[in-house]
């Protein structure tokens, strides 16, 4: 009887392995050879699922957007308004080591995407879907009466995307300033202004 | 006579031909044989200057960053408090050509610092000096009454900084969305609601 393998149980495998390499060595020098041996592969044995380290790495990380996008929704599953958008921007905010490894992992990513078109589409595509939930709960929140201010809703949700990407660097490269108790506060303090100027 | 060479006036030459050609090909693929052709220098004659490619982007980052720190600090000349902290945050957001050129160099630096301890400390070194400023600027603001907010400086710096970083990334990968406009009107936002909640 063939052995039976659950492919994509194994691309997860690899892409969790794919993590901790990068993590250990940096992009550049994380190689498919390193990979393999930290998912417990043999060195030829990732071919059949990803050709290339560049289709190993589109894939890790779709994958990590995928997973904070699923933890974003879960946590907003019974809110909205300002409830919601701080339960969303919660899930970005590196505040433990899996949200920091991911950060490690978005920074190689937008370097990649400055020259990689497609991998540039695939982070315009989940960033404008991150924004549009952060004005959909800003309309929310408006409608009910949370608003203290008349900023537009674009310019708000703009200003916490920016401020949610900004500290996947910082959580990284300045962490003693950028806390998880450090962040929370700064996105508090943020909703705290826009909710009645406080 | 032999010729005169004014050698910082090289390095900095060589510097705008590294961003040019991160620029066009990104981090990995800007040669060393690129960089000098691109900066009209024979292949060999960049070893005086920088012995690696490494030596190289460390000095175009740190060059960035005095750049921008000199810009800033000019900006501000002559203004205290809220006007001084806007002139400052302005400087910093990727409104023009330059400044995106600049951005497109910062986040491979990222990449890099996040392997490279001398990078790391470069970069944590610099991000201090301008969340010292923003603190400096929040105190006159506050001192002038000009703060509608009970929020700790420390916090509303730590906002501010993780906001003009994350336009870093999206002003150069979701350009539509943060346009120069765009972003203006996000710090003006932020420092509106600092101001007087309105």
């Amino acid at each position: 009887m063939p052995k039976v393998v659950d492919h994509d149980q194994r691309r997860v495998e690899l892409v969790e392995a794919t993590w901790r390499i990068i993590a250990r060595h940096g992009i550049e020098g994380a190689t498919m050879r390193d990979i393999a041996a930290e998912a417990g592969f043999a060195n030829g044995a990732l071919k059949p699922y990803f050709p290339s380290k560049d289709d190993l790495l589109a894939f890790a990380f779709s994958h990590v957007f995928s997973q904070t996008g699923r933890r974003m929704t879960d946590a907003t599953v019974g809110r909205s308004g300002l409830s919601a958008l701080r339960a969303y921007c919660l899930e970005i905010l590196p505040l433990d080591d899996i949200r920091v490894s991911e950060a490690r992992i978005v920074i190689p990513f937008w370097q990649k995407a400055l020259t990689d078109p497609a991998k540039a589409e695939l982070h315009a595509a989940a960033m404008l879907k991150w924004r549009d939930t952060m004005c959909e709960h800003l309309r929310e929140a408006g409608a009910a009466g949370e608003l203290g201010t008349a900023t537009p809703h674009e310019d708000l949700a703009g200003l916490l995307m920016n401020f949610v990407l900004g500290t996947q660097i910082t959580a990284v490269l300045s962490p003693i300033e950028n806390s998880a108790d450090r962040l929370v506060a700064q996105l508090d303090a943020c909703l705290g202004l826009i909710a009645d100027g406080s």
